[in-house]
């Protein structure tokens, strides 16, 4: 048999009836038929879904872990979603719990072609955590927005991405907000070490062409939402620009259904985010510490031959909660504080100046 | 105040903290950061999200409804599914349950543009229901799965799919595949109402040659799933494919966070899905009856003034219950049966045969 992947599934069950049930969840991810009505040699023996093993992790849920056929990937990330969680999303009494892919898979897509340690680069930040503020809110023209960059740059932020629902508004549209913040970044002095990241949006025809104006403008850095571009075109993208630093966005991350250390941890990064953005424990979702933890760990991880893939927290942070974030987190994290910085108005320099003296000045070890 | 779009959401709260859930919610979906700190006048008036209603629907369950701004979507089909449920995705206690658009916005998007009565049309049916019937397992090569197509056709099924997990594996490549199912059609005399629907996969430039290479081989209608490709891009194939009629699959359709309603049946349809696959009550998926008349209602509406898209129920059902469900959705449907058919096997054509007979006779009033 070739090597396989295999998905790990939360299943709500009784006892009598789990080893029916994972049986049909490794037909309806694989063949999606009756099993009894296939010949032909080959689907039985390289396609079928297989039960790997069944675990009672409490009473009533099960783990279930079922090996898939590589080869109905394809090397697509959007098959790949399919395959793992396709029809299956649709059924009310199943999570999504992790993934193993083999060595072939991982090499295919490739994870983060810059990751963590380019990231810090960038920042001329070696060992310290890394700021990023965020552009907002949405309604605001290029000139106000490319103001808030300059006042968050000139207090010190390593990072300043666009509000994920930043798009291609008439009355913000992406090339006059990236050439007005770009404007706005060079005539601060001390600005070189600050990167931009634009949220791109669209089919994949008109990312192309943010890219291109964002590329011009001398940005490395953009956002992207893996859930809403379609996976498959965000794989695309990665591979068209190997000097473009990718951020991911969890909209549409839909947390009930795709453990989020799976989907955005473990996923995204190896589709080929640089920095993952998620929602902190305590913020205004509802992600526990321990998923918080998994989440980073599953990005960060070298274990797996790819780089690592930066953690970014957020949700509802603030300056008072960083030392809290980077004794949970350690040092390779970026935080991101949103709006506590926008609320503290004509002192939003000093707010951002004392969020960033905060980062750089906790001890390190 | 501009035209707004108005979405429902179903919210789990106490009363005495639904109506800050409700402003939390609304500011989520909107801005993103605290309404204090935002002066700007356009924003304040325009964008920053309102709620519009807050109705008990059962004790601890209420319907939130909040106007959004159409400004933020900006005419791109990813930016409204971005501003109706991206971040309160994340949230555990919130279920996106219904949309209502204004014109232009419906106008922009434009729903099926062949939908019900094209697809009656493409199949010589205008009265009775429509049959469907599918090309699997993955796995197959394209003369094994060609063979499949000439034996439903020659049973007189009016439109056959691809299951929606072929995409462009080694085994079954898309053109080899198209090239050998549509050749196996030609040879059948009275095929020519039956039409072929292989299943697109990849980023867009990867659909646009699909798309390229099925029209090239005679082929009228293709299957998509809208929520791995990335709306922009369904949209954009929509719009780029007038003659083309689009099947949609709910892969990845997450029934827990988004109402199967609204998501498959109008949301589908506004972006160009002239006929919508949806697992029925009592199949493989937990749909109640309520929930597949919803979606059935949805699709097929005219009260908006787009076509009625075509519902397609699914997932485990049999010649046994095409009464029963013609009963149920009445005629204006298309009957999909998958598996259940190729058990038959060596009958295949016996057990087509009867399925078409069965929808072809029943007592249409």
């Amino acid at each position: 048999m070739h090597p396989r992947l295999k998905a790990f599934y939360r299943v709500r069950s009784d006892r009598r009836s789990i080893e029916a049930r994972a049986l049909a969840l490794a037909v309806e991810q694989s063949v999606e038929m009756p099993v009894a009505a296939i010949d032909d040699p080959f689907v039985r023996a390289e396609i079928i879904g297989q039960v790997e093993g069944i675990t009672e992790k409490e009473s009533g849920e099960f783990e279930v872990c079922i090996a898939l056929a590589c080869e109905t990937v394809a090397d697509d990330a959007g098959q790949l979603i399919n395959m793992l969680f396709g029809n299956s999303s649709l059924q009310e009494d199943v999570v999504l719990d992790d993934v193993e892919l083999p060595p072939a898979l991982i090499t295919c897509f490739g994870g983060p072609r810059h990751g963590l340690d380019a990231l810090r680069e960038r920042a001329s930040a070696r060992r310290r955590a890394l700021t990023c503020a965020v552009l907002k809110p949405q309604g605001l023209s290029p000139a106000k927005l490319s103001d808030l960059a300059r006042r968050f740059a000139s207090a010190g932020i390593d990072y300043i991405k666009d509000d994920h629902g930043l798009a291609d508004q008439p009355y913000s549209p992406f090339q006059a907000r990236v050439e007005a913040v770009v404007n706005a970044l060079q005539k601060i002095s001390g600005a070189a070490t600050c990167s931009y990241a634009p949220s791109l949006s669209g089919d994949l025809d008109a990312m192309r062409k943010q890219i291109e104006v964002a590329r011009a403008a001398g940005i490395n850095t953009v956002l992207v939402a893996p859930m809403i571009m379609g996976w498959s075109n965000f794989s695309c993208l990665v591979r068209e620009n190997a000097r473009i630093a990718f951020i991911a966005h969890p909209s549409m991350g839909g947390i009930a259904r795709i453990a989020p250390a799976l989907l955005i941890g473990k996923l995204f990064r190896l589709l080929g985010a640089d920095a993952v953005v998620f929602p902190n424990h305590g913020g205004r979702f509802g992600y526990s510490p321990d998923t918080c933890h998994a989440l980073a760990r599953a990005a960060l991880t070298r274990s797996d031959g790819l780089r690592p893939c930066l953690p970014v927290p957020a949700g509802g942070m603030s300056t008072a909660r960083v030392r809290e974030m980077l004794e949970f987190y350690g040092a390779d994290v970026m935080l991101l504080i949103g709006g506590a910085l926008l609320e503290a108005r004509a002192q939003l320099e000093r707010a951002t100046a004392a969020f960033v003296a905060e980062v750089h000045g906790y001890a390190y070890d």
